[in-house]
């Protein structure tokens, strides 16, 4: 190349960037696909991909072939072609194994079988003539996450000539739980509102629809439910079957399927009845004939996600049935087009007198072996709701006949909204890793939502979606990364969160070993600073009402006891603390005997969950000897400091990415600081009217009063219905 | 150049496309800046900008020459550069009039005292030694607008060696009104939601606050007023005044001043004060604090928009007094601050029996000369309420001691929303350069409101923004000519439409004369086709409730009867439309003379403000012998042709646009069309039940029932408050 040739390369480059900078960057999420900058990487790669064959066979595999094109094309720079048939030349092959010829299916003999559904092999092969690269699955979505595979690999400059890969899903049902509203508000939304234009369904077709379903697609996210699960009848009506119709059009290309949730007096509202008890003949009529009109308008149609009595909405406890009469009306409908019931186990009672933390268990678990084949129960990861730190779910291994489903939440109520730098996949690990002890040591969450502890055949996982129409998806541009890493848990639930964090930096930003090297951990630490400057301790549920973004303590005068975060925390002059414990609600009989001992014995309880599990005195002492009150104090205070050094560790990351990234980050980063001090300053101040201690060194002194912290409103918070304000 | 070099370009070129693909486009409006392909043009231009000398002298000329920069490194496909000094070489100059030199100032001296506030100069001068390009202007605005030009200029491949342009905008304040909601909700929206992030507000600086501001600058808009009419006093607390403030500081480099909507009973809601009567001296006192607060925070605050005393919102009337005592109230507040009050006329009554059309005249025309300098009087278009067309309201040219406002209406309420492609431009011009008779013939509309005919000082004009967080701004592609066209209008309220057609169009997709040639009539055709399909004749206001999307004529049974189609088609056995003639309401009385004549006279009534007018037998003959009630048919399905001649227009310019652009605007006629048919099938199925007279020949059988088209219901369509459902 001559010098006029390099300024012109140089000055197309210069001029590409120049052209992009006026659309905001962010869009294009952990596909942007830049292009491989070592030479001697990108001659590898572009020789790997001179020569592709690729055996198209249906929709999905056409879909296959757009994306490894279009990824292609851009990270190695040049024009990918095809060759029509499995050439000499051959580089790469691309087919599901029933395509493959003789010779390479002899070759791969001992692999092939081990490749399941949904899951792909890549192998770098000897064909004894030419070395070739081989992506192969069983079906086409298999073959669809292969590609995304090895475009992610050759993105973050892997090595690929020996190259063997086989990598199976080890949960079947990888699917977002959207609550999206019709009016297109989103409850729990912070990026803006539903990506879901249903005024123009199903005629326009955004092309957001498409960029949606392409990402999902590349983390292996097969199904997506698109309403909320406080859920509106009308979406079972033909004018937006129509329109959903339209949507799942969209997303089969990319193997994923649409559930819709069910309000369970549908039969009343939309559909003329005058009672929606699941034992009424009328009723399961009803729902066996909107079954076969939804399978009609989408033959793929997934299935249904039901809250039923839960907070206000109607279930068959309103007849006298059991979640399990409600569960099994719906999955009779379904079951001749093998569509799933995920029924939700997120419920409590104002009327229950119980600890809320017992109550999903006591309704539930006496129904295990109750439940059709194609019903799962979805839980929340833990048994309260969503706090930046809760023990796992006791659900979870309680129920060896029925498929548990994990409910994750990716958006951030509780958690800072999209205003604050969390990474979730920390967390998501810590639940799964969890043992429930259900078959003795070893038995993660993990393994009982895979199916391989109790053996279940059906098994699933949720996330509640962060998704909405900001441009960047998700509000905070690192929040993408638990929209990602949701999906490799979902994939494989035993990858570990630092390896997602790498993953994500790399394919978002930069492989630069500098950059990940600072940026992994800042990701990782950045969750138990959420807990620390929130609710340190096993403190939790303490977010002021409705809108549950800044600290709200004091608050107790909500009309259910169980929405008061005095309810949870039982500060006073003695201590604080919920006591789960024998001598309190022993919330722990609901955990099994290992776990139940670990927790109950002071001395081996995980400080971390201490003020969860137990009613301590404020001069209790801490394993490093500090005093609760000053053990609180000095968290609140540390999570501080932690956000702290996340801005230092940012604002040497300048270098990295683009000026407009980098901004954008730093703006946020320095709101979150700000509101971490606020809920240290609020927190503590509220405290110390109990514990009547004084600040211990090393934390700041409020820059408030209580009084003020108190009288901060939020009308118009986002994520919050109406009429919550 | 050689072959390699040339296929260098092609290959990134070709990648850039590539490169761009996954964002959506629309993003960048009518600024996406495309290389000028014709080489010739290319070069000549390149000559011109080869050394500019940039005189900065502030935050906005600053801007200005980013802007340039920007706009020159993309459209000349090279690095903009600039000299430090006025040198020899220099091929263009861009200064304020004070910076540029003697030699200069005395070859411009004939132009210079001409060029106005905000106006710019753009010549080719001969300085003796070289010809020069000069962009300059009184003020730093000027200049920004200036350069805007000159990039239009360049975009739109104009002959710029011997350029002449003097351009002073002709009316003072240039003014977007946003009836944006505090939780993000748009009244009356239809492009996603606000785009004002309050919740990140004021840390987080979003780049949309950016580019939205570079948006209106480029087009002259000067003002902009972030909140809805149907205001919310918490606007005015601390807590959003910071957020207002941040925004202000974001807009101030562009040119930009913002506006508030100030709530009447403010003071109440957030004062604590027992009453909001204008002559109680605390809430004059209250409001002086408030505007000295905002102003300590905005120094270059622009003021008040009021909407009071009207459907539902608290006003001086609430307290005995008038609209010039509360109006003046506030300005007295403002005036020390140079800030204005936009008081809207948009005011009826349910307690009122008179004719909708006559009561804001009555209102306000008696005070005509009460209010003070600093008060503009804001009235709609026409006398009701944004219907695809009105007469012009008669308070224009009757308030000759009033500065007169115009509110336009950019968003599509009554039009289809931003699925039906309108081109509002026509609209406006028609409206425009209506003749009041106020001082004879040839008093426009124009001439009002740019104070030339009755010698304003004050002078201001407003659009109601169709601009959400959808990633095209506006929801429909087309719908961005709404907005650049109301700026244009509003620099210039005498430029013709098809001229403002022709600049968008080459702007924003191709110079190509085919495709201009084709689409400027498309586009000019887009508003006479939406008053067919929906209210031909005069017909106005026979919308179904609450959304105001598709036709409801039937509805007789609101609340207020004037909420009511019923209540201005007047349809019966005897024939339709609402007499405003001296033996009806006599609302023709409101208007000049010579109007009134023409209008009462059926001979000389226009048709398209018939039934506007008057109340006419079914089988009434108009111009061209049809019966009233085959000329009403004929023109709905004229509206449902024009639609499908669109259709075949766009069919034919594929080749002039992307892929997804062609595809996105398909889509969307396609949902026209089938709207246009709703529309005219249930209008007519209505109407045909007084007429009882068959359809004429030509006019399509109606797909459905009346039954059917009255049983629609849409309760979740976009811009309605859910108290409105």
């Amino acid at each position: 190349m001559n010098t006029i040739q390099r300024t012109l390369i140089i000055l197309f480059l210069t001029n590409f960037w120049a052209s992009n900078a006026q659309v905001p960057e962010g869009y294009d999420l952990w596909l942007g696909y830049s292009k491989i900058e070592n030479a001697a990487t990108l001659e590898n790669y572009r020789k790997v991909c001179s020569s592709i064959y690729f055996q198209q066979s249906s929709e999905i595999s056409n879909t296959a072939k757009e994306e490894l094109k279009r990824g292609l094309d851009k990270m190695l720079d040049q024009k990918t072609s095809f060759t029509n048939s499995h050439e000499k030349a051959t580089s790469l092959v691309v087919a599901t194994t029933n395509k493959l010829d003789n010779a390479l299916l002899k070759i791969l003999q001992s692999e092939i079988p081990k490749v399941q559904k949904n899951g792909f092999l890549i192998k770098s092969v000897n064909t004894g003539k030419k070395q070739q690269c081989i992506i192969t699955a069983q079906d086409d979505a298999g073959l669809l996450y292969g590609v995304f595979r090895f475009l992610q690999l050759i993105q973050t400059e892997k090595a690929i000539d020996e190259i063997a890969i086989l990598d199976n899903p080890r949960i079947d049902l990888r699917v977002l739980n959207h609550w999206d509203n019709l009016d297109r508000t989103v409850e729990r939304g912070y990026a803006g509102f539903s990506l879901w234009n249903w005024q123009k369904l199903p005629e326009s077709i955004d092309q957001r629809y498409i960029d949606y379903a392409r990402a999902n697609a590349s983390i292996g996210i097969n199904g997506t439910v698109l309403t909320n699960v406080n859920a509106n009848a009308l979406v079972l009506t033909p004018m937006y079957l129509e329109k959903v119709a339209a949507l799942a059009n969209v997303f089969r290309k990319y193997g994923i399927k649409i559930y819709l949730t069910a309000r369970f007096s549908a039969p009343i509202e939309i559909g003329g009845l005058s009672t929606a008890d699941p034992l009424d003949p009328e009723v399961q009529n009803w729902w066996d004939n909107k079954t076969k009109e939804i399978y009609k308008m989408i033959p793929d149609f997934g299935g249904f996600l039901v809250k039923a009595n839960s907070e206000g909405q109607p279930g068959p406890q309103n007849y006298g049935r059991s979640h399990a009469d409600g569960a099994n009306m719906l999955a009779k409908s379904l079951q001749a087009f093998n569509g799933v019931v995920m029924w939700r186990a997120f419920v409590y009672s104002e009327h229950d007198p119980t600890d809320r933390a017992k109550q999903a268990y006591l309704e539930f678990v006496p129904f295990d072996g109750k439940f059709m084949d194609n019903v799962l129960i979805q839980s929340k990861n833990g048994p309260i709701d969503f706090q930046p730190r809760e023990p796992f779910h006791p659900m979870f291994g309680a129920m060896p006949q029925t498929p548990l489903m994990m409910e994750f939440q990716i958006t951030q109520e509780y958690l800072g909204f999209s205003t604050h730098l969390v990474f979730l996949p920390k967390l998501f690990e810590e639940v799964l890793q969890s043992d429930t002890y259900a078959k003795g040591k070893g038995s993660t969450v993990a393994k009982v939502i895979d199916g391989t502890l109790q053996g279940q055949k059906l098994t699933g996982i949720a996330g509640v979606s962060n998704i909405g129409n900001d441009l960047n998806w998700t509000g905070h541009p690192f929040a993408q990364a638990n929209w990602f890493g949701f999906g490799r848990l979902a994939w494989n639930p035993n990858i570990a969160s630092d390896q997602i964090a790498k993953e994500w930096l790399q394919l978002t930003y930069s492989s630069e070993p500098e950059f990940t090297k600072a940026l992994i951990p800042m990701m990782i630490n950045s969750r138990e600073a959420v807990v620390n400057y929130m609710n340190p301790l096993g403190l939790h549920h303490i977010f002021d009402t409705g809108h549950h973004y800044g600290p709200g303590p004091w608050v107790s005068e909500l009309s259910r006891p169980e929405w008061n975060p005095t309810y949870y925390h039982k500060a006073d002059s003695l201590g604080v603390g919920f006591n789960r414990t024998r001598s309190g609600s022993n919330a722990i009989s609901q955990y099994n005997k290992e776990f139940q001992t670990m927790i109950e014995n002071l001395e081996t309880c995980p400080e971390e969950y201490l003020l969860w599990f137990h009613h301590l005195p404020w001069d209790y002492k801490l394993q490093n000897g500090q005093t609760l009150w000053n053990g609180i104090a000095l968290r609140y205070q540390k999570g501080v400091d932690q956000v702290e050094e996340m801005i230092a560790t940012w604002n040497n990351m300048k270098q990295y990415v683009s000026e407009n990234k980098y901004h954008e980050t730093k703006m946020l980063l320095n709101i979150q600081l700000k509101e971490a001090k606020w809920w240290r300053d609020a927190c503590l101040l509220y405290f110390q009217t109990f514990s009547k201690m004084p600040l211990p060194d090393g934390v700041d002194q409020p820059q408030h009063s209580l009084k003020h912290y108190k009288s901060l409103k939020f009308p118009f918070a986002p994520g919050i219905r109406p009429q919550w304000n």
